[in-house]
């Protein structure tokens, strides 16, 4: 939730002089998304969202991401469609930032999940997956194994910021393991990697819309599936439900099969998606933005679903067969 | 900018079967309102915005509030309109809070007013005191001269927060002055008391919408304006800018008349109205809420305010013959 940057009227039309959508009725800022700035557009044309990428959003990466939109939504799936401006391009600039005005979708994100969410998420992840297989740019995961020591190493303070001690030394030491233990071989292709309950709408028990694509890039199919398990499987009291899990699971190989292998490293990968986020929180918690209009989220929440991962040996804990 | 309650699906499914506006289609919390949480509401039927009342807003006030923005839209004033249920009230609840649901309008609030905003602002804010002026219903400004004393002793702490102790005791000094000068029978009616540049809409030169009733009040005319002239005509360098008053003050008069005792007042009437932003700012200043998504206003800005217009004898000072 977060409005960083503010566009003044001036900048605004000089930005809407560049796209055939008429001008400006209203621009409200929204509370959605942490690493942009957006807006609520109505234009003559209609509703839009007006993206502003600010720093922690690389602007050589705003093509990927950008392009895997347009691909998705071209290929049928409900990604928000970017919409070009008069010259054919999606990406411009407003208030000195990179900026995107991307389409409208209906719906809302679910505060509380259902088994039957779950099943439409695995629907739609495969189909991500699927749609996403021939889009022919490529990004390597930033913020998978390799940058992970780093990341934690940054995290190394005096004090600790009030987390416990012992916390720093379980983190290093599964970060140990997973660099001897982590696949290499995987089915592979675009992922979402930030499918989260904030990035799916629902309508009437159907799925309306995905969003947030600015942490996709190529990875492991499965490493998407293990981030969407420690996303949407756990509940407040972080109790793992293994009913939402196989719903998850199950509407996923509905639309592409599971290799043997991939349900193998399954727990692994649930692994290293926890370690992934507790870092990023962790990160965030110790470098907390002056200004930011968001609060950190917990990193112990992913600490707790890392032990239970550690716990797991087949994917039968996660309901299959 | 806040958004300070949150809605879940179903409380938000069980206030719109309290209304004929279909279902909802997408809920987003918007960076509106400081008072409240607000949220862009796309039903069947358009777009609405949803205000959840939060503590600060009495909730025995919110029939006046409502009933002022009803009035003053079927007066064909430039308010948007409060949505009646099905049952005929607008004030619902939703999320354990107070709630109203009110029309949608279109419009940018001005980041640099120009002299023909100011203009403008001055012709509506006549409209809005003749409009208002038969409303029937009453409140009285509980941020007026009674209220700021106790508020400026409930600012006194030991440290002053950083603040310089002269500015507390020129503040004692100046709600002394008050105190003594204060008029008691100015021309008075329901008065929009926070009409600053965020709560009032413009598209192509003209204004489309006045926002936020949640401060309006019977008070005198004057006293409104000169609110406005504290928020509109100081540049923000802290110059006062003679050619905005003078555009503000003279639109006023085109659709409402002053009284020779109005003008003599309104040097008195500024310092009175930057003393009461000035003590609400330095109250949220001292008192800052856990978790809220704001950033207390600078209350020196107020203090500088207060300085100009205590130089000023006659209304020459503010571009009037």
């Amino acid at each position: 939730m977060a409005v960083y940057t503010e566009i003044s009227d001036e900048e605004l039309d000089t930005l809407l002089d560049q796209y055939a959508l008429g001008q400006a009725l209203s621009c409200k800022g929204i509370a959605e998304g942490v690493e942009n700035s957006n807006y609520l557009l109505h234009t003559e044309a209609g509703y839009f969202i007006l993206t502003l990428y600010e720093k922690r959003v690389r602007a050589a990466d705003l093509p990927f991401f950008l392009g895997l939109m347009e691909h998705l939504a071209a290929g049928g799936f409900m990604s928000p469609k970017p919409i070009a401006a008069k010259d054919g391009n999606t990406l411009k600039e407003v208030a000195g930032r990179p900026a995107a005005i991307i389409e409208f979708l209906d719906g809302r994100s679910v505060r509380r999940a259902t088994p039957l969410h779950c099943a439409l998420l695995g629907q739609t992840l495969a189909q991500l997956h699927t749609v996403g297989s021939n889009f022919q740019l490529k990004r390597a995961n930033t913020l998978s194994l390799s940058s992970w020591r780093p990341l934690y190493e940054s995290c190394l303070t005096d004090n600790h910021s009030g987390l416990d001690a012992q916390i720093f030394s379980g983190i290093d030491e599964e970060i140990k393991y997973l660099e001897s233990h982590w696949p290499t071989n995987l089915p592979s292709g675009v992922i979402h990697a930030d499918l989260f309950p904030d990035n799916i709408f629902f309508l009437n028990d159907q799925v309306s819309g995905v969003i947030d694509y600015y942490f996709a890039c190529n990875d492991f199919f499965a490493y998407d599936l293990a981030i969407c398990l420690n996303a949407w499987c756990f509940e407040t009291d972080d109790s793992f439900n293994i009913t939402k899990a196989r719903k998850l699971l199950n509407g996923y190989r509905e639309v592409r099969a599971f290799s043997q292998k991939e349900l193998e490293f399954l727990p692994l990968l649930c692994r290293g998606a926890a370690i992934r986020f507790m870092l990023t929180r962790l990160y965030d918690w110790l470098n907390q933005i002056e200004g930011a209009l968001v609060k950190p989220k917990d990193p112990l929440e992913y600490f707790k679903k890392l032990q239970f991962h550690q716990a797991v040996t087949t994917v039968a804990a996660y309901g299959l067969d």
